[in-house]
């Protein structure tokens, strides 16, 4: 029941503060017999960690995992994994300059809100960093499902601000830091991020996350649809404001005669419904879209408030991702990756299959 | 954590089929004290029922539900408040023509392949039929929020296919069978269904929702955010494949020095955020986007297979919605009201506030 | 979450009260494909039945479940299933006058403090009557356990008041208004009854219950063990004030070298672990005790206060049971048959097994 | 709804081996504002702590704890407040003659059946020692509940095997290993302990615990009574084979007239029923009993199996407590701690009191 656990059979609870000892997640329900090691963990870790390319946080942090629990002679053992990732380049200062005011389009206002107490350093529990934990849980997820049913989770950007992004193969998205499906962009992109930057600016993203290889019949409707855990999941990412599954908003000006995917006996025509018919899987391949929003750090001035209520300005200096969608795309993958095996747990308890 | 219960602290589990003897809901959790009368849900149960217009399905039901415990002299006492509706208008033999084949788009094939059981019966569990106890549930959490915290949930259709509906006025809404805010569109609208009737075909549509003076602090990040547990649940509604909070899927091309909603001592100054900043209310109103997609129940003739796998040509008769987002916006306001409950909940008993 | 839910994945969510309209239970997570009907589920009703021997309430209730959801041509369909019990011998002027004041050892006194609102009727949610939901739900359970794992499981009445019942046969079980295994001692029993009703006193008792057949691996430590979650449904039972497994209290004395239960190749050869060791089930047969309080609906008088503080003499005229105890066997089988379910599914959903 | 989680709104999730490289506890849902120190939580575990008397395992263990997140300058947040305890003392040889067989009464053969996997170090996670978490997150539970409540939780223990332990007074308990009432009956104790160590032998023990100051209304019957979660807690402790609330198994034998507690205006003239009236506080002290069997690892011969089910005979070396429940006392209070500040917050969701 807590708020920081994500599942109800695979459980991540997660935890930590950005400029606080470390941040981590204790994984509850990863079935025994799984082969697991850190190096499993760290090469997802990787894929999301900070300062890895001039377009995100200059914040450099190994982001190294240690395993603390769960896996014994490099299996996991049926109880809980816990996973520990040290915070080592914490610079409060940075953050001394916002302590009393709250940045436009931040947290920092409603966790003020909420809680009455303030730790300014880095946007606290509010900060993407908390992803990290994310990630690490959603590495073990990969591989079981990989392992017991061959499912493959990949995911791309397909727009950054104005800039579609054309998928062209999934080939090219480790060759940028983007993730963007199609070399021929990729220059665009890096002109864009690199004006954005000098305006100290921020700007949005669009990511897909697809996952191939599901069995139908996972989900359970109503209301724990498979669609709607993906939705929770997703809508729980920091900075997303938009999620939906297959046709998505396109479905809207959609006649029935068109939306509907067409089933032969070789399978189906079309994927609209983006693998799930009415809660359920349907052995099509789960599509997921994201809209991620700018980031609110930004070094462009405008009106807030202090904690008094008196009105301020505010520039937000630190280092920060001027897109966070950049690094969104590991993310995502692991927040699919926790839903399914979380729904393939529960099918499994009350289907036996 | 049961896949049909919706909530933490206000939970509502759901039960029922389309054509088995009743539906309804048991919702545990409401505080005690709250007037209630059978009349409070049955208002809310009106403007959800079928067969109100030409442009919605035929089927009559009265929907009168009868409050079976948790009500006392009037008021609820603090425990599990069990809500009943009858089925009264099935007719399964609508039905038998496509016992054995799937509907393209449709639920029952999913359905088919998790449970290895097959009530064809109007759509068994996977019906809008279930929304109903959704509705009645959503009554006892909108008299509460409002009674409570003065909160307003109101909702709208946006678009209908192709036709955009630019908000007017509330006024209009309760006017016209689409609950459309802006009264020079509404011909067009009918117009618009009577001619997807003729064809035999269905439609998508867009709804808005809006709740308006939640208190600032509702919502517990990392996962159970507010606007996560919003996308839980309208994802979790028949038909919807793509839910947003805010500026939703435009925020992929704002800056941020756009998107940041600025503060000044007398409030916002714009609610790109919707209301929801790190997953925590800021005390702007919540505003969500539904999609939802057109119903795969139509007349339009369409590939598919049968139980054996065999190829088939499928057509639906029976009585549908050849546009479900018409009923929707009452549905989507019940939701919305769950959630902000349940977290209101949750927030009081972590803060005490 | 629902504190009116019992269950993770095997979930029963209770409602009603003594003189409402009706009572009933969701019972969601039971597994498609398991035959089920009204008749199986009236038939443990009928074993909890009030008004079938004069030692017991003199309320007369049919208890008839109707089955609205869930199951479909004779199978459940995987979805909840909904069971509804209407109340019809609610005479409410007996309890008038209580209304104003409170039983000593009675819920009624808890339930003002917590809830504030006050339901005289027949004790309101804190009836006993509120049982039969839950052996309604268990029955489900126990059909389930049979068929799938052999799972048998039977109780008995060990003590009444100061009199021993030493067990004999389960045969004797069914044959006498006490669940007695000991034709002997039954004649004592009714004799002791009698006087206890003359005097208008109750008295409590223990009761024994025990499943054979449960495979070894059911549980999840720490903390939801096997052991525990057995624990919490019984001390969730009326009137209960004990629970022990296995040897229970009597382990307080004994040595590790008498205590711990050998195993040959042949199996174990004691079971003072009560078929659970570490909190899973270790393969033998799980044995529970639970100590039933007498009730607190007497005719002798005793002090106590109204509602306004002052002080009173309180005598419970009514109809009431005055022993508990005698219609608490099937309703514990009932729980133990709830809980084993729910670790069966959670067990198979973690492991595969 | 993971089992190594304990808790609704307050939840404590429990990690670790006994010989793996930490153990430690993820507690979500403290209120923010309560003043914490690693210090504060260190008294409790000192009071837990193994090596502290000859009575007890002789293994070293600093259990230095480290408080990972959730404080901030000396103050909750709100956020999960993530607790550290590194293994030191870690001696895997000592449990190398027993990594192929199983021990008479020990969890260590349901694990293996439960999970397929043998980690014989030290009994893996079945092990006591995961005992630790609980006692530190046990420790912010009952400084919050003084600080809001003013509610006290104390224990000792009242019988050791044979020997009963009249309670004298509470001063007393903190002066002898045995956490005894009673100066007189220590000297017995010791001599008891002496010769139980010489034999290689092991015995159980009665423990008590008793709440004072919990308000009432606190408990959600049906299911999750305050006396339901107590049993789920306290049963869920290593080695506890029963559970009671108030009288216990003594009611069995007690007529209604003697066991009800009459109430005055100046207060209850008795506590039979321990607290709780129908799963509810009733304002009294919460008592409670547990009966702790004597633990299975024995220097005496015993029969049982290997891995492959031959016959063996079976020795436990290492180091053990000869009377785990020495030690259970101060776990025990932890425990109760826990499940009272779960449901006050869980009571001021649902009635904001």
């Amino acid at each position: 029941m807590s708020g920081n656990t994500l599942g109800k059979l695979f459980c991540v609870s997660n935890f930590g503060e950005s400029h606080g000892p470390a941040i981590g997640a204790v994984v509850d329900g990863c079935p025994p017999g799984l082969a697991l090691s850190e190096a499993d963990i760290q090469a997802e870790l990787d894929r999301r960690r900070p300062g890895t390319s001039r377009h995100v946080t200059q914040r450099q942090e190994a982001d190294q995992v240690e395993i603390l629990s769960g896996v014994y002679e490099g299996q996991t053992t049926g109880v809980p994994i816990a996973l520990l990732i040290r915070n080592t380049d914490a610079r409060s200062k940075d953050y001394s300059n916002i302590a009393d005011t709250f940045r436009p389009g931040h947290a920092d206002y409603a966790y003020w809100k909420k809680y009455g107490v303030r730790d300014p350093r880095g946007g606290g529990r509010s900060s993407a960093r908390l992803t990290a934990p994310t990630v690490a849980a959603g590495a073990i997820a990969r591989k079981w499902l990989l392992n017991e049913h061959g499912i493959v989770i990949r995911g791309y950007m397909s727009q950054l601000g104005p800039i579609q992004i054309p998928f062209e193969s999934w080939e090219e998205v480790p060759n940028n830091p983007f993730y963007a499906p199609n070399a021929g962009v990729v220059q665009q992109l890096e002109d864009y991020m690199d004006q954005l930057r000098r305006d100290g600016d921020s700007i949005g993203a669009r990511i897909e996350v697809v996952a191939e290889g599901v069995p139908a019949g996972w989900g359970e409707p109503i209301y724990d649809r498979l669609d709607a855990d993906i939705a929770h999941a997703m809508m729980g990412l920091n900075a997303v404001k938009g999620v939906s599954i297959g046709a998505g908003f396109d479905c809207i000006a959609q006649k029935g005669s068109e939306h509907g995917d067409e089933i032969t006996p070789e399978g189906f025509l079309s994927n609209h419904a983006g693998g799930v018919l009415g809660g359920i899987s349907s052995g099509q391949s789960v599509t997921v879209s994201l809209a991620i929003k700018p980031t609110s750090s930004i070094r462009v001035e405008k009106r807030s408030v202090d904690r008094q209520g008196n009105p301020t300005l505010v520039q937000t200096l630190g280092r920060h991702d001027p897109c966070v969608g950049i690094r969104a795309t590991p993310i995502a993958e692991a927040l699919l990756a926790i839903v399914l095996m979380d729904h393939a747990l529960r099918h499994r308890g009350q289907t036996g299959r």
